[in-house]
């Protein structure tokens, strides 16, 4: 299994290099990625080797041969499909986000709990009730839920996702969700990360003069 | 220094002891904040000592106490002045979920390069042109800097809130940004994100059978 740092790093190569091919630039060095990815020359090249990119001493990498490599280890054959659960303002956010991106990433449904928002098309996505997400996610084959629900629904929701059949879930919701054994979840905190940042902050300030 | 997970964790504690708090639980066990907050309840002992709060093996921890102390370790004394950098979807979302919290942290000013945004009220807060940032942020003592632009503009805002004196950046855009050391940068690249549960999802997928 390869670590979760390094499958986040192989994402941000190909996005460094993609914009890079998008300009002409035909190789790339180690350095070059580290330093536009914030990484180190020698993890990259860890990175780049775990995944089975060589590159030349002289030149660097193939960009071309780069992405193609990283879509075989990082992409799912038919697209990942996505679902969005809270279409609230984060929930909009990342519709708006994804929204026509040709990326192997799709959010094939969104859900919210809010009749006032059901059967309506929100940047782009048809809004549907949370009765229907269970069928419509098996469905449509989803593979992850993007949960942007309230605190107190978000146990709810990834217990009908795992119902479903999903088995990873990217949680938004500032609340842990309990997952049985096999399926990744991921938590962004966002309260925790600013209260994080502002307490690293605020030690900066007073230890520098 | 404080470790960076434990400052999140010490947050999440609170909140879950604020919320306990409100239903009227006086006292907490270490196990009970590890289910709740996904952590071990060795885990729970060791951050809570390292915040100086202590509990008894009969009855745990007082909440209310654990509540103040961790307001002692994570906030500051006159409040976090934090200011939002790109009222795009994601900007607006954040504005809308920090909106009335009595909490520590207040985003104080938004900014954005769009004319079409600059002088409306954008969820509670007026959006300030981009070129009033580094005097408004010196002027209100910012100290945290949340960037939800495109990828092309992150270094430049990066460079004016530094210019204006920010010590933290929690960076939302899918690029990463240079800062001297003494700053503290946490970077969430959401696309990465939702690429690396993709990419686990599926692997749990043919894992099980």
């Amino acid at each position: 299994m390869v670590a979760h740092r390094t499958i986040e790093r192989l994402s941000v190569y190909r996005r460094i290099g993609t914009l890079m091919h998008g300009k002409g630039t035909m190789h790339v060095f180690s350095h070059e990625l580290a330093a536009r990815s914030g990484s180190t020359a020698a993890q990259v090249r860890r990175d780049l080797m775990l995944a089975g990119i060589t590159g030349s001493p002289a030149k660097g990498y193939l960009v071309s041969a780069l992405i193609a490599r990283v879509n075989a280890v990082l992409d799912h054959p038919e697209g990942l499909q996505v679902a969005l659960i809270g279409v609230g303002n984060l929930g909009r956010a990342f519709l708006a986000y994804f929204l026509g991106r040709k990326a192997n990433l799709n959010i094939v449904a969104a859900f919210d709990a809010d009749p006032a928002k059901v059967g309506r098309v929100i940047q782009g996505c048809r809004c549907l009730p949370m009765q229907d997400l269970v069928p419509t996610c098996r469905s449509l084959g989803v593979h992850v839920g993007l949960v942007t629900v309230p605190a107190d629904q978000a146990q709810a929701v990834t217990d009908a996702l795992l119902e479903a059949g999903v088995r990873g879930i990217l949680n938004f919701a500032p609340a842990k969700i309990r997952v049985p054994e096999g399926v990744f979840v991921e938590h962004v905190d966002i309260t925790a990360l600013v209260e994080k940042v502002g307490y690293f902050a605020a030690r900066q300030n007073k230890e520098t003069p």
